[in-house]
């Protein structure tokens, strides 16, 4: 499936932002898509116990209407989590406003927010600008390229995919930078498409793409709260083949997991993490999640270090019952460990090959038959200045 | 249990250092304990499913000789670890140049080593500097310190702890900074009493004491593939009041244990994390395991950041089935979080109190009546610095 090189857009959707003065940059901090026709919806959310406000919001209004959505609307700043009473009540408020410039239900409103957890929902700042929100509404890449931007919080870069697949379109869109650990949904993900599907339908395509990419990239090791991936279609374009629909899916998906990675926080490199040789799909991700997750192998990634040795540590406290025999570890085309033992390698050539922007690490398991790639990144220490001056 | 204030030795152990010349630095790197009359032994190893070449042959011996120990032998600046036949026939090598110049048998030797992971383990050295170890060991404090110091990696500070129990005493070293997590034993321990027990009931009250103190604490996401806590009685104080001997055990680790967090590479916060309300000593052990492996919220520590946000996402994320709204966390003394919602605080006060070097959070879950305290740390860019630019 080849990606669109630019924006395109399915119809049956408008866009907009504004600027509710939520981030104390200034920058715009809300979005709005609206689908004047309505569109039937698939959701999934994050697997922590601590879920936010809006999600469980937003999955009590999908289960209302039996999966219709009219208007999404996300502020950034602010995740609306551990708010209690008075954040569903500030959350419930601003789906109503929406409702009401829309002229919908407001069961058919699906919210999200984005941003430091436990602090109020500012619910009039976001009001406030709601009738300007509606009025700067669009159906071109200028809007959608605001609603994409407004999304963002510690994200440098905007971050859209697109795909045409038979006579329709799917266009997705996320913002993810730091607390992204592969569990579920991860961050927030808008993907919009014109091809007619049932919420049903929809929800097995999209748990199918998200299984294979948003499930197999990490950043930190922190799951959200707010962890959202929303799946619209307006139908006018007809019904798809499912197959092109799956393909499409899952390549913009796919590259919107990519983009969060390259943006996360900090990262200097991503890494391309192939299993191979494993007896289970969930085999293998475990093993990638404790590569994945090791600070120390993200700080040796950093400083484009082929220490293999604590590739190997990880793969062996994983949790997998590997023989440590019958391991073999490869940096891009080069072996560095062959049946758990060192292997012959040039130094100079393999941190050459580490210092590389992205990279290739593949560990074969010797146990079964079954590989899959993940998307991983090295630990900096820009990370933690990130993380540790970011301000409560 | 009171400690005592300086290093105080069972009687018949010996002790020694020298320098093999493995280190870069030109440290001593090769250390040396003695029991001239032989000791009861008790061992715990890692976990992690690859196990270093002296773990396996430490393990072998002391099913040989039923839990007999004459002498340990231990290198830094080489983990003799993913060398295969190799590394194991190295190491014996060297376990059999202690044993002829010590005068017992090979399999009454306890090799360990720590250090780079995968490197040829330089036999001829250790063996060359043999003469001079055991020429240079003694029975009083300097010599143990050169021996805690001589088992030292990234480690910036020597470990040890002493205990008085009935007419025994205990005395225990260990070297640890990076690759702790806590699953069975961390990095390197050992532990010499000159009270009377046998090899079976020194294992059972090691594992009490492992169980309470070195798997309740971490640095970083890392299981070492050397982990090993070796426990050594000679006998010569007779025998214990099993209770007494249990305290001073654990006593003993624990200072340790925390001295190791302490000295974790780039720490600079030490967390004493106390979970409560849990319904048992394993899940509260999966959520402290789950806030001390967390990036984000050990950033905000090395900010003294009050994000309390990111310890309730964490407890989120543990796998434990908790209901947020029955969570509690506490900084010191000051509820930031009550019920899974923000509490009143002052953010001043709250990072004064973060500022301190030492500092206690508590995770009330309100599940059960089990509670137990872990120790960790912050993530700071030095760690990071520390582990990209270690050398392969």
């Amino acid at each position: 499936m080849r990606l669109a090189s630019k924006i395109l857009l399915p119809r049956g959707f408008e866009f907009s932002a504004a600027t509710a003065g939520i981030k104390v940059s200034g920058s715009p901090d809300l979005a709005l898509a609206l689908a004047p026709h309505g569109a039937n919806a698939a959701a999934m959310f994050t697997t922590n116990r601590v879920v936010a406000i809006p999600l469980q919001c937003g999955r009590e209004h999908l289960r209302k209407t039996g999966g219709r959505v009219r208007a999404v609307v996300v502020n950034s700043g602010n995740a609306n989590c551990a708010t209690g009473d008075a954040g569903r009540f500030a959350c419930e408020r601003v789906c109503g406003s929406v409702a009401k410039a829309a002229g919908c239900e407001q069961d058919e409103v699906f919210p999200a927010s984005t941003g430091i957890i436990g602090v109020p929902l500012p619910a009039d700042k976001l009001i406030k600008a709601i009738p300007q929100l509606l009025s700067a509404r669009a159906a071109d890449a200028e809007a959608a390229e605001r609603f994409a931007r407004a999304i963002m919080t510690t994200d440098t870069r905007m971050k859209t995919a697109s795909a045409r697949f038979g006579a329709a379109t799917l266009f997705g869109t996320c913002k993810g930078a730091g607390m992204i650990h592969p569990r579920l949904a991860t961050m927030l993900v808008y993907l919009f498409t014109d091809a007619e599907a049932r919420p049903r339908e929809l929800g097995e395509l999209l748990h199918d793409a998200v299984h294979v990419t948003f499930n197999r990239m990490n950043v930190d090791t922190d799951t959200s709260t707010n962890d959202t991936v929303l799946l619209l279609a307006s139908g006018a374009a007809g019904p798809p083949k499912r197959k092109d629909f799956a393909a499409a899916l899952q390549a913009v998906c796919e590259s919107l997991a990519k983009q969060i990675v390259a943006d996360g926080e900090g990262v200097k490199h991503v890494v391309n993490l192939r299993i191979d040789g494993a007896r289970s799909d969930a085999e293998a991700s475990q093993v990638a999640k404790a590569i994945g997750n090791s600070m120390l192998v993200k700080t040796a990634w950093a400083g484009a270090d082929p220490n293999w040795g604590r590739v190997l540590a990880a793969v062996g406290y994983s949790g997998v019952a590997i023989d440590p025999a019958k391991v073999d570890i490869f940096f891009g085309k080069y072996a560095v460990c062959r049946k758990g033992v060192a292997a012959r390698f040039d130094e100079e050539t393999l941190h050459a090959y580490l210092s590389q922007p992205v990279f290739d690490v593949r560990v074969t398991l010797g146990r079964g038959k079954i590989g899959a790639t993940f998307w991983t990144c090295d630990l900096t220490a820009e990370y933690v200045h990130i993380n540790a001056d970011y301000h409560t």
